[in-house]
């Protein structure tokens, strides 16, 4: 007697990913529910089950589904808003501008959608993500039918969906506790990489990670400028420094590691975590080339990920994995490194077990979830085929095979494209919202602030951000030296180094409402004898607005970038063409400081035009919890000096004093 | 009133890829006969020409067809044949003896009609072609209605279509003849690569191209292989060692390019020749990556071609495309290199100058051929798309457009594809074609003597093919002693070294006919005093047959293998599983002499089992011209030392006289 199920696959090759790697060239795959209940020889599961529904596959390959190990799904909607960038230039200048604009639930909603089409077309069947609102990309991941661990973003920044880390993790906590034990979504935590991490924030992260038993997703070591800033700053790479908070005590996914170091390899390898190798996206910024054959043959778990779509620009994983095998062999100089079957191993069983999936996907075997693709290979670009060793099929299937010859598409027992055709999400719907939104951002895009940001981009070389987030208070004195003698005598302030400058500031401001403005800045460094030491020329954008006022006065003022200037003041004139130009001359004593063991700037101003003296007190923050801390600390040290009280402080920038 | 068009392409994005790069967003392009005669915004056109025909280009892009700049179409027969190997076990151990056995002229024509199907399928409209029986390739091209470079191959070795390059340079000289002056085919001469040539061969070759005023098409430096053996040999690198035979006085399309050094680009620059950077091919056979950006920042012309499927696996040029501009990113650590405009100027406008065609094709403007691609950019893996410059549409093109986007294609006013639909080709009739060509390929690769190539070459490392055609002759003498002394004597004969050796070989002989046999060889090499210097082992495959037989003795044979061998005989016995075994055991004099100013090597053999003395006088050669002189040679040495006429030659390998 024949046992009933539900789908049966019949009639193709099928390559089984399991431990022996068997290839059956003329076989079937047997569905009940959500799961794999037999593959083997067509002829034999034809005898043994009556299927309600038999799926022909002649001409094709029966594959595991594909796993994306590492993407941020909502980015497809920002997919080629700016390429061929550098890094700082594309993250600063474009990407987090949009994301504080645009970065909404709704945003995440459809470019999860948007995504979930695109990798289902393509045979992605699991994903591993990092982003914003992950409760919305669950949702919309869950709705398509598509497997993802849904990684909650923590950063030390402020984020679209939290205005600090600890409001992350309050809503990580929340949203792990939403989805742990859904058929198809596993949430998980993500720290987004060591330099935007402080140490508490990791540790909150990884407590969080083990408390509920969930993966814990992490950029490590994606550039040299990485690896180098830590050294520099710890005096160690990112995986130890990572260790030492106990990090690799979670189930770690560790996106990049393209300048991983071999200890820190076997680190990873210790703790069972997986590596996403994401090809494209390291080149297209030119982060490198991840030695991915070194930390196979170290025994480390390698899974493809595309990274998201504004740096790759497509969710294309067979493309991914053909870059994957090429650049092994073509980077580290042996065509026999990463070859065709051991490539495809990356793109499902090997990525499943990265990513901590293995138990339930990435393999065509009975009881694993039915996690299945099948692929056409009749098409021109795939004849001829030949059979003189069974390996050839890898060969087709890694160099040859294109993502839309993916032809069926199953997740978890469920079909979601037939012959093509998406079953669970709606093409033209979704085309029309991406369509729309696109044109929102382009109108953004071309009025914004930006305008000046783009230009300035397109003129200068090292752009870096600078104050990223700063909270600062300003206040009128009435003696430069008195205010000196004050620091220098109070017990709870420490004057660490000083220095002189006379400063030549040319601001160009512009007529549309929150353009910002451009200042341009000579700042000549004397000696202690007056002379002048050396002069620096440096051009940036100002923000136009605080992002939060404390206390009436004490402000947090938002991202501001400068870079130096190597062309004269008549070009930048020309250049930015400003409605009007206003200058500001003024002596600064800049004073870096410890006050109460906290970091401070002092800058004792005298302005050129009204000799006026003020005092501006300045601290870098990352945390809203932390610029709370440091607002309340300005207030302090202007109270330990006994100057002024809040409601005399000054508001203004000097550029709207003069 | 309106001008007579045949057809109007309306209602779409044009990229023009002009001199200055216009693009217009909503354009029309009006074709007559085989060329185009306006580009312009869609509205005016409308209102200039009254076209036969209107193909509404909605959603889409409109393009130069795309410049594939190096390839070998007919190889597309192979794809996938075998990959992931070393460069010498893939080409010797592979696609060489394929080759052989089967480049035939309707191989070429079959192969070059799927190649064609394909790259129509993917928007290339010309190509740049290097193989075998060319005017079979350019019949199948002309009928599929492609615009090809159709260069016959030049090699020093026998090629499928020539016993010697004598041959195939007058095969060249009447395909040139026959094809001049076509308005798709442009004849060439292609001289396979400096590796591959004698300086006779590669002045007869640019002789060919100046005096028809064709292209040259040649290999350059695609490995540091070759860049070393050419300074190891030569005392120079490549191109300087082609520029002294007048290379670059032909109009040259030099393929690869990866390890040139600046001074050879500046050697290219100046002669106007064109590079093909084949970026996939590269990786793959892991030649490394070609650094296009620094090309182009002298001035080279750079174009992006395939190579061929054998090597790719496809001939995808938007993803070779993309993946030029990747790896100037990536792996020359610049995001800003070879920017998606600059890469899509590759695959158009500026490989049509690489290969000399930019007259005629590679940008869409008045006066040039109707070479024109549409392009879909509706698909959900190219939404959305940002307007807000107008660069966004080449990062489109460049970083998410797939092949399967192309929509229509046009050559020289000729539609090739409407709607994905090819027009030129039966695809069904070609993929039955390839099936059963493949089957055959399939039957003789399981069942060649390439069972023991690919035995020997799964079990050693460094294979290098010796003794590539060697000319050769024995005979049996009294005493070695006399021989000796008579080659002493002779004012003809320089004797430039010897050594003294015992070799103890064994014969692993097979039952299958033509199998060849392997052979084990312990080579003592000796002191002057008798005692053992040192011993050499290697492992090797003797071909079955002499290729051709001189003077009823001299014979030449075909290629050897040998590799060294670090197993023990007993390993290899059990391993290859020969029918039979034999011993062969002798002491060896070995003189290399000069004979007539030619490089000779004799062998003075004494066999142990029967103390017969044999002389085995051989050289290397090339071509069959050059045979044929040291075949006469080798007959003069004889007869000059009065030893044997040549009917008491002996015709018999020393294993098969014991």
């Amino acid at each position: 007697m024949t046992q009933p199920i539900d789908v049966l696959f019949t009639n193709a090759t099928i390559v089984t990913m399991n431990k022996t790697r068997d290839v059956i060239a003329d076989g079937a795959i047997a569905v009940r529910n959500d799961s794999i209940v037999a593959v083997g020889p067509a002829d034999a599961l034809a005898a043994q089950f009556s299927p309600a529904r038999t799926i022909d596959c002649a001409g094709g390959v029966i594959s595991p589904g594909l796993v994306n190990a590492h993407t941020h799904v909502p980015m497809t909607l920002l997919r080629g808003l700016s390429d061929d960038l550098r890094l700082d230039v594309w993250l600063y200048g474009f990407i987090m501008p949009v994301e504080r604009e645009f970065v909404t639930p709704e945003f995440c909603y459809t470019g999860t959608q948007l995504a979930a089409a695109e990798m289902i077309r393509g045979g992605i069947t699991s994903f591993c993500d990092m982003y914003y609102f992950e409760d919305q990309i669950a949702e919309a991941a869950a709705k398509a039918g598509l497997r993802a661990i849904c990684g909650e973003t923590i950063l030390k920044f402020p984020a679209p969906d939290a205005g600090s880390y600890d409001d992350s993790l309050s809503y990580c906590r929340s949203f792990i506790e939403k989805w742990k034990g859904h058929p198809l979504i596993v949430p998980a935590v993500a720290p987004h990489a060591p330099y935007t991490a402080t140490p508490e924030m990791l540790k909150a992260s990884i407590e969080l990670a083990l408390e509920y038993d969930v993966p814990l997703h992490i950029h490590v070591a994606e550039t040299t400028f990485e690896q180098e800033g830590s050294k520099a700053e710890y005096g160690m790479t990112v995986v130890p420094w990572l260790e030492q908070y106990g990090l690799f005590d979670a189930k770690v996914i560790a996106a990049h590691g393209v300048h991983l170091e071999e200890s820190e390899m076997h680190t990873l390898k210790e703790a069972g975590a997986g590596v996403a190798h994401c090809p494209s996206s390291n080149l297209k910024i030119s982060s490198g080339v991840a030695p991915v054959q070194k930390m196979l043959s170290l025994g480390l778990h390698v899974g493809i990920g595309t990274d998201g779509t504004a740096s790759n620009n497509d969710l294309d994983m067979i493309e991914e994995t053909r870059l994957a095998a090429f650049l092994q062999k073509g980077v580290f100089g042996d065509p026999t490194n990463l070859p065709a079957q051991d490539a495809w191993a990356l793109a499902t069983i090997e990525g499943a077990r990265a990513i901590h999936l293995d138990h339930l996907t990435g393999s065509l075997e009975p009881g694993k979830r039915a996690d299945i693709i099948v692929i056409d290979m009749r098409g021109l670009h795939q004849t001829p085929r030949f059979a003189y060793m069974a390996e050839t099929v890898y060969s087709q299937l890694v160099y040859a095979a294109k993502s839309t010859d993916v032809r069926h598409v199953m997740v978890n027992g469920q079909l979601l494209m037939e012959d093509r055709a998406l079953l669970t999400l709606n093409e033209d719907e979704l085309h029309a919202k991406a369509v729309a939104m696109a044109k929102e951002i382009d109108i953004f895009l071309s009025s914004r602030e930006g305008d000046l940001m783009s230009k300035l981009l397109a003129v200068g070389s090292g752009v870096t951000p600078v104050e990223t987030f700063e909270i600062q208070a300003k206040t009128q004195v009435s003696s430069a030296d008195e205010m000196i003698t004050a620091m220098e005598n109070h017990p709870d302030i420490r004057i660490v180094r000083s220095s002189v400058r006379n400063q030549y500031d040319s601001y160009f401001v512009f007529d549309r409402e929150g353009m910002g403005r451009i200042r341009h800045r000579e700042d000549e460094v004397l000696n202690d004898d007056g002379s002048v030491k050396e002069v620096l020329y440096r051009i940036g954008l100002i923000g136009p607005a605080a992002e939060r006022v404390f206390d009436k006065s004490i402000i947090l003022t938002r991202s501001r970038y400068s870079l130096p200037a190597d062309k004269s003041r008549r070009f930048y004139r020309e250049y930015f063409q400003p409605a009007k130009e206003i200058q500001v001359a003024k002596h600064r004593r800049r004073f870096h400081i410890t006050f109460k063991n906290t970091s401070l700037v002092v800058n004792i101003d005298t302005l050129n035009s009204t000799g006026n003296v003020y005092v501006e007190v300045k601290s870098r923050t990352w945390s809203a919890k932390d610029a709370e801390e440091k607002a309340a600390l300005l207030g302090e040290f202007f109270a330990a000096l006994e100057i002024s009280a809040p409601e005399k402080r000054v508001h203004s920038e000097y550029v709207d004093l003069v």
